[in-house]
């Protein structure tokens, strides 16, 4: 007996939550949980079930394939531990936090290794026993780095997802076709506000009351790919960029963790640039 | 073609999604929306569908009826207009939020009338065309004066909800009995804390930093029944007692039509003193 | 006896808070509330203090001014109600807001009249006994219609602030001169991400997991007034836009009457296109 | 030229601004920023200003003590790191969350140590080259267990402040008095709600819809201690007690953090089992 994560998704028609569950139905699979959605406007159709009982992958995944319209999405997911690598730069609360985590047995992730443009986090890293890898980018152009970077992060194997805590550094669409759907970047600002540089600094000058962290899947235009999960914290005249810089780690570490979490259960499903999470 | 929203709790067995939309699929309905759950600990099953077809809802709840566990509870509603009732005492801003939002058209529902101890309401009411009716609690019997109420009200004719917005008296077993699983509560305190008099008061003695309101059917345990909604507000050492009441009957009043809004639409299952809502 | 509202913004020096506490001291005026801020970027001081006795308002004012840096502004207000105009055009929710806390005696202010480009709003507004007058823009320049809108609020009399109610029509630098820091808007989303029109299916179509919205005096460019006040909401995969677009007038409402309220009570100083509030 | 935060509290009468702000002025201090607040209900008066000068301590504060009222607090303090300790029992989030801002330099404390009933958190503690004592609880009474806790602190040498970081036992009043108003808790619960064991049980059989957490000073009323910070996160139905729980760690962790900077930085003040935060 397993328990399967089961992810559909498909254009939206009459009777797919019927013709699904009766597959379940018909292989004795006992439903622990289902959601589904339908965007009216694309007419696109998720669905999520978990289930557990004795079946054949494959098999379920054909027997699927064979109700749902062509061109839909299926996948069939076990509950296992997914492999993650994390970049960094030299701020160390994100980080920290999901080494904590990791620590606490509550992600479900191997930690593969951590890969920085500085030395800065490398002792907090290895006292959790978890490789640090520093690429420098001094002295070398940014297609070179990054050509480091990617070689340093396959050199620990498959990855399913990278997590960017902070990393500062802006990535090229080589780097992101190279791992496409797989990096979670935490942005620190209420995105869209304040794109690009600094947007503590932006978010003071325009006097802003309140001030967020965006968790989002990276694609090719920066600062703009799927949003995972988003969190706000209320300011006043009293906090300069730095205060708020300060208070905004602890919003940015809560959402990217949230986001990774959701991630490391298959919880989000990704189109038209927006994320369905169930 | 109408559309029907189809409320079923039953106690959890394998294949109730299967058997539930296959029912829709010979009917030839169309999902517009759907939503499940599964209370683990009570092993309870909770269904909520929106479909759109043409079909005799008796012939429909017969068949659903059919494969259900024996003891099963189906709904089969219409999105119609529900009759409301408002008890009130004085304070405006419960009544006023729901009476702008009725006039607004937000809210599906008639006003049928609004019933208060006192006058001081009367003409807030009146100029929206709603009659108001003054219940005075002066020199009778508490159960004299609620006979009174519920007289006032039952003169209105069949009523879905009774609105308690910020009605200030204490409500008797008869009250509850009479209208049982109808009654909306607004309490001024993020329950379970500070349950009775003066909330607000009691918040300050204690000296908390947040305060909240909690919207709640009413059982024969006055502050004890199953919670809809809340929320909370932060305060600090600044805010008096009168402050703390000031700023809370924001939160009261959005969160008091929030729950009757959820109310209106069907969208709240209630069982062992909670609610479950899709 | 009366209370005083002492509103003090100077080039920061020290001993400031001395010197005009020595001057309450000396004219034997009781301090209720004292609130001061020095912005280090600017070495901007503001000081807002609440004192009560007896005292000639044009002395005290001398008196201060004689120990303040050249250039420092001084205002020296009574708690009295201000005169307000709100504009709307059709959406109710904001404006029905105000009149209710108009109509429940919470706001310190005297609502003069409502000015509309449409009459949809007439009915409501005159159950309140407060003039409504229509503008239409249909068949006129923008200009003329201005004018117009100008005319109307200004056959009212003086007037301390014009509330922006979901005024939907874009305003020219002359009406903004016109009512130079007196105008308040409530803008549908939070700013400054997506400014400009229809801010919901901006924030839709970006995916966005939480809305907001911003109230802000109104400068030159619109939408990047100093902002008063913000407040958020989550959203998720299940909200359409015009879904948003209903949730968030809750948001709004609170907001703009949040800001309101802080503006009637003299708390808000402006400087840098930013808000000191105390 | 040393920085000093000076913070007092005293009965309030006219001239106390002006006289503390004189004396600042007599001394060359500069302040750099002030906050005050007066407690109309019970008539005391609180300040806290940091200034910047060259000043005795003593001096100073024997100028301010002879312009207050007798029996006034006076406290003139160096922003200088404090010494902590921190108790934890099994659970490694609020603990983690401390060791992190400690490793990232964002907290004004040295950690002395960590003492625990268990050794669970023993290798995690000891990779940040902090010594870790376990006192365990098995085999032997209570007070006995305690009194080696206590032990087990002060072999540390003079602590400012004891964090107990989700340290599920009991304190009696002979722990409480021997570090008085020197020990910060963190409670599982939105205080006063769900006092006691299992708050996340308890709240999951009401029925919240919220959930929350308080840091807390401890006095001999467990549960009942000034309040610091407080924060809450919304729940639903879907949520079972244990994923409460698993929420909830990330409201505790947080909360806790605030209420150690607060701390940390001499902004509390205590009194009437309320704080007063600047």
């Amino acid at each position: 007996m397993s328990q399967y994560r089961v992810l559909i998704d498909a254009n939206d028609e009459k009777g797919l939550v019927h013709k699904v569950s009766s597959i379940f139905y018909n292989y004795d699979l006992n439903i622990l949980s289902n959601s589904e959605f339908v965007d009216r406007e694309s007419n696109k159709f998720f669905m999520r079930s978990v289930v557990d009982g004795a079946v054949d992958k494959e098999e379920l995944n054909d027997a699927i394939r064979r109700v749902l319209p062509k061109g839909s999405g299926i996948k069939i997911l076990e509950p296992v531990k997914k492999n993650i690598i994390i970049l960094a730069t030299k701020e160390m609360h994100a980080l920290g936090d999901i080494l904590i985590r990791h620590e606490a047995g509550e992600l479900a992730a191997n930690i593969l290794g951590v890969v920085s443009n500085y030395d800065a986090l490398q002792s907090l890293v290895e006292k959790f026993d978890i490789p640090y890898v520093t690429v420098s980018h001094e002295g070398i152009e940014r297609s070179e780095h990054e050509s480091k970077i990617i070689e340093a992060i396959q050199s620990f194997g498959d990855v399913d997802y990278i997590v960017l805590a902070k990393y500062m550094r802006i990535l090229t669409p080589r780097f992101v076709e190279t791992f496409e759907d797989k990096i979670i970047n935490i942005h620190h600002s209420f995105l869209p506000a304040f794109i690009g540089a600094n947007p503590y600094k932006q978010a003071y000058d325009r006097g802003v009351k309140i001030i967020g962290a965006t968790a989002h899947f990276v694609n090719n235009n920066l600062d703009e790919g799927p949003i995972i999960a988003q969190e706000v914290i209320h300011v006043n005249h009293a906090y300069g960029w730095r205060d708020m810089q300060r208070l905004g780690k602890d919003v940015e570490k809560v959402v990217l963790s949230r986001a990774l979490k959701l991630a490391l259960e298959d919880r989000i499903f990704v189109y038209a640039n927006r994320t369905v999470i169930f």
